[in-house]
């Protein structure tokens, strides 16, 4: 890649980019206590504070260290501490035990944090004397990590907290829950002409490794829902006998819904559970079916034309089936991204879809350390596509390949109908 | 469909057929004592009794309940016993405890399989009496259903017998093994072009539901290897840290080696093993690495020429990394089927592909039981294609979807390198 | 130890001692398939065909090995196949995996007896070249161990039994199930001064290490049911919530009754329950309250007289707590052997005390490999003092000590009441 | 009970007593952050937070709520959060989950001591208007149950602290480590006579109902080391192969040593430990054998002379094998308490003896809701007798009898040798 740009604008403009980023990471923790920040409620969700230092992490590994002459680690310690999963790096704290480390302390974290930051913008203050594209995309790759950071942050403090019995909200809410539509609006199906349709990503901005190479794709015919599935329509399925049906499921999904006892989306509440009837959560008028949700405000009545949100792979793919219709691939979802009429692509919750997390064809990682970034979990997982509440503004694309297990259901992740023509 | 054929020659040849693969699973049980067709090494072994009734069940309930005027159950408990994963059928024993059943005793679980037989055999005997074309399907399901049973007959009864530190053969050698290529023949790289392709099962013969329906899918163009990856080339790579180098390994592979331990294919021995060393398994003469290797016949020294066996996709994937290449996807592997030069398409193992298990676009289920089939193990598993030196004659096809889960290692499986051009 | 008796008769009647115990192992197992001998239904049971080799492979060891100059083993690698849990003689075939050894096959298990028979008697024609001493201790310890395990083999086989759904019986019943009485006899409470009192082994017989030292041990007065408790007795404890009130039970019994979902003993069935009522396990006219019991002779209906059984030490100590009793300490138990008008205490079912498994004051284990006999199990365990219906007939005695953990309930185990005066 | 003693100046000190052993536990939280607090290092260690609050509980369940005339509790739902095993209490927030009760926040757990610390006090400021016998007992209880969890609080932190790889110090050393003994001080064996002793709880103060009734026990003679098996002591079992050697161990205890992997006691460190190497824990000059030890003020190095501690007792019963002799019974031990020339009885670390956890002849469990206070605990067990550097002064007596199960070793527990005469 060569540059005929001008370069100082653009690093002046990536240093405020860096740090509107690491400023939002710091106000989305603010509503928290140091003992919120700390703890972890399972092996596969971290402490808000981990967070904090494993994005700060990146940028002193994959940045600083290699390109900053004469950078001084802040604790050789953190090292070991907030590695991720990068093998190429060596030994590191173990995952589950990432909520035993009320040391260093919250305030250190911060300290790290400002450090780094100090010889991040340092570093780019002088542009001109870096192999300036090389360094470009790495801060590209390290807030856009950061962003993908953020989400988790709040998915996982959401889990930690719904594990407290008086389910505490992250913040309140600013004001009464809006008023509920009196009906759910019925679906309209779009059309689709399928065929040759080229996906992946496109143009000059920021991606990841696993959207590319752009390439091209068949689809037949389909057709795609207008809107996401709600609420209200979900508490249809649980009614008609959904969570009871196996008829209904996968294999694995039957399995997991007998083995961890599922009844209904992980945050729903029924009516008489004892949180809320003894240890007093919730509140507010009851809704049809009694139904109340937990979420970032804490438990409110379920709004019947929200979308439905924190559903396993599994849950979405039973929905589909009890509706007569079935999930969209990555593709179909990606084709119809701008298909007229449709609504609630992105910035609701994530959008299963019926596709393996597979590699495209001709993909290949990116060089050195990021190299793990993304390829090697390319098994054992589906896609997700769209973009959540909890997505920072502008992280997401219509190519964008987000991916979980099919068990995961700690996510804003709900679905989107599709059909055959 | 309607039959314009003169069903009696059919019918007679059907009735033919089914005597056939009928015996063939009792011949293939014929080597091994009561004791050994009782056990169930694994949760995902079945004992090789209940394989016998199991496949006998499925004509019973599938065939003469519906369709046998006046049928009589061998034994109305059997239903509940040897039913294995479908739902729509009530309850069933467990899975995990189909060893337990030492009662019925093989000789009746024998008794079963000739009352059946004579129902299935005077039913077709009178094909104008019936529904023709459903009871053909039927049959040929039966029969589709039982000679996949017939491999997992002997992948599961050698993996029972892999637990006993005797490693007993199931049955011996009937001579010496064949001398060893003194040099693994170079890899030869056959050039696809790639481009819209035709996949899936086409024509008139029977086929599983997910191998429909037949549609185009794009290729770019690849390589492909003209042979299977052998015993000698995976030992390179162990030889040169295969098993200890995680920046060869999908995330999850790494995980499931350090969690079991692998160091070598399932059923490799080292030259030390304790097995070999004091409790006298193996024999012959070493090999390059002194490796043996546990077949149906036994310990034998490894030969290097053999395809490499009892692979899990993990490692598959690793060693594809290793050799600077990838899997096939499962169309690439399926449009290559007739590639000139190409060799050990089938017949020796079953070989892992780089596509996720999904359904075709347009997949529909079968109907009625049968829906239960395959559909609803779509998730989680990995294809292979091919087939092995324990595939029937004649069940497999160029189209065939075999599946199991990434960590599975007890199958007759293996892999042939592909990369990009 | 020196001998004045002359040694040939005691030589010949332990000779046929030998013939009589070993012979009663066969017997046992008669009933039984090579299928059903071969299988174990969990890690702290072993199949039957185990229990017949692994008390081969004890005379074998322990006997002929040091003793029979010239002895040649029957195949040198079932010392590692059959040794049970002696660290001494050097690494052994896992616990949990003993029911995947389909070979060797059970003829060759009895071929293996033959021999080692063989060797016993021949050794023990010619006594007087012996340290007799040594070699009559030795057997007698063998026979005991031997006996022990027939009960095992037993209580082993009836759990794998009762892990089948069509609750097979060991052996049909010979007669009716007997009348049953109309009203349980009340309970007499029979009371005992208490003091010193003198415990363990007394006389020249054979004993156990755990017996011993006989030393003095105080009691308080007390008093002791004259008999065991029954199932009439029991089934009232059921019917008053006894399943469902925590403050009876010790705190790791009640989180075992949680967990497990106990609702009543192990062998007994409620009256719909499906392998009943689908499966026609069971039959005979109903009993109040429904229940129906699996025994060696299959399922019966509960006889209200018989003494429970399959009852765990939590089970056990509830119950007690339930009557407002408790359990008698085993040194109670002891000292009330031979109280006018006891009844039960030996023959029906080994008898839960309030004491757990600690050394006597002074104890010291045998010598030699023997050492591990019993010492090395002297924690985590209760112990159980009588005999039951699956004790070989001579084998136990007052001063006996055996012992499992408090959540066991596989064996013929219930309980007699106690109370403080 | 009738009390003519005056009960103001009684009431007076009650008081007086209330404030210092209500401080002491604030104290001992003091170096902690709020982080520290909050979590739960595995579910047999509770968050110093919740210890904090659980404590306060006790006081206002037992005492407040039914004596304290119009008490308001401070917040109804503390009731469900802070109930530690009390089934008669209702339910209650699982064990395992304490650590994630990130709310209420430790400021609002300090208030809530606060809240019921006044109400206590105030209650017994009036001394006259109340049952003054009941009072003064649920008081004494309270006191003592909260000084058991001030040493429950410094072992569950120190466990915490213990899974951080950086092994922070609860509290830095207040000077240099002392200097080390050349030489450890021979072992004296103490005689005892044995013979009929009294044992358990005798004369007016208080204790819990596990020491009741005093009773005769009958000893045989017996000598008891005069003092702790030390760490010098230990590293020579170590490096005699102590945990390789499986004749030295119980069979549960070798079980526990092969999959824990277990090599040394809890919180010793090797040399080339990698906490030690890397991240740069711990420091000193290095002692024979390299061993650093982790402790309340971090990591230092071991010194040979000390007690050795955080020993399950499958340690020290293995240990006492290995060197010729055994535990002692708690009776022993009891009885040796004011034996001439017997040291470092109490103060250091509790001792395991040979006893398991069975209820004396005659028990009775304390009247109420504290029923379930030691009583329920009495299977799976063994008595550890003594008290430790973190037990409260005064806390402990020559009859108390603590508990752990055998494979326990975060406590402060160690072990004295005796042996038979
Ligand atoms: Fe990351
Ligand atoms: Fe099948
Ligand atoms: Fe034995
Ligand atoms: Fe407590």
């Amino acid at each position: 890649m060569t540059f005929s740009r001008p370069i100082a604008p653009v690093a002046s403009a990536l240093r405020e980019q860096f740090r509107t980023v690491r400023a939002a990471s710091v106000a989305l923790a603010a509503p928290l206590s140091a003992e919120d920040q700390c703890i972890q409620s399972m092996p596969d969700a971290s402490p808000t504070k981990w967070h904090l230092a494993h994005t700060t992490w990146f940028f002193e590994t994959v940045l600083l260290q290699p390109h900053a002459a004469g950078y001084q680690p802040f604790d050789a310690r953190f090292h070991y501490l907030f590695n991720s999963y990068y093998e190429a790096l060596g030994p590191r704290h173990p995952r589950p035990q990432r909520g035993l480390l009320t040391r260093p302390s919250l305030d250190e974290v911060h300290a790290y944090r400002r450090h780094v930051d100090e010889a991040v913008l340092a570093l780019l203050a002088a542009p001109e004397a870096l192999d300036w594209a090389a360094i470009e995309a790495i801060v590209a790759l390290g807030l856009n990590h950061e962003q993908q950071h953020q989400e988790l942050l709040l998915t996982d403090i959401l889990h930690a907290l719904s594990c407290n019995p008086l389910l505490p909200a992250y913040k309140p809410a600013s004001g009464p829950a809006r008023r509920l539509a009196a009906v759910p609006a019925e679906v309209r199906w779009l059309e689709q002409p399928g065929g040759t349709v080229e996906v992946g990503h496109a143009g000059e901005g920021f991606c990841f490794d696993n959207e590319t190479p752009r390439h091209a794709a068949l689809l037949r015919p389909y057709a795609i829902a207008d809107r996401l599935v709600n609420c209200g329509d979900y508490a249809q399925f649980i009614a008609d006998g959904g969570y009871r049906r196996p008829e209904l499921w996968l294999s694995d999904g039957w399995a997991t819904v007998q083995a961890q006892g599922w009844r209904h989306p992980a945050y729903w509440l029924e009516a008489d559970d004892p949180r809320i009837a003894t240890l007093g959560a919730g509140g507010g008028p009851a809704t049809p079916g009694g139904w109340q949700v937990f979420g970032l405000h804490g438990v409110r009545p379920m709004e019947a034309d929200a979308p439905v949100s924190q559903l396993s792979f599994y849950e979405a793919a039973a929905y589909a089936e009890w509706a007569g219709a079935r999930l969209p691939t990555e593709f179909e979802w990606e084709a119809a991204f701008d298909a007229p009429g449709i609504a609630q692509m992105s910035g609701h919750v994530w959008q299963w879809t019926r596709s393996s997390y597979d590699p495209y064809p001709g993909f290949r990682p990116l060089p050195g350390i990021a190299a793990e970034y993304n390829g090697k979990f390319m098994v054992g997982q589906l896609v997700l596509r769209g973009g959540s509440v909890a997505t920072p503004a502008g992280h997401t694309r219509p190519s964008y390949r987000n991916f979980f297990p099919p068990a995961a259901r700690w996510q804003f992740s709900g679905l989107r109908l599709a059909k055959d023509l």
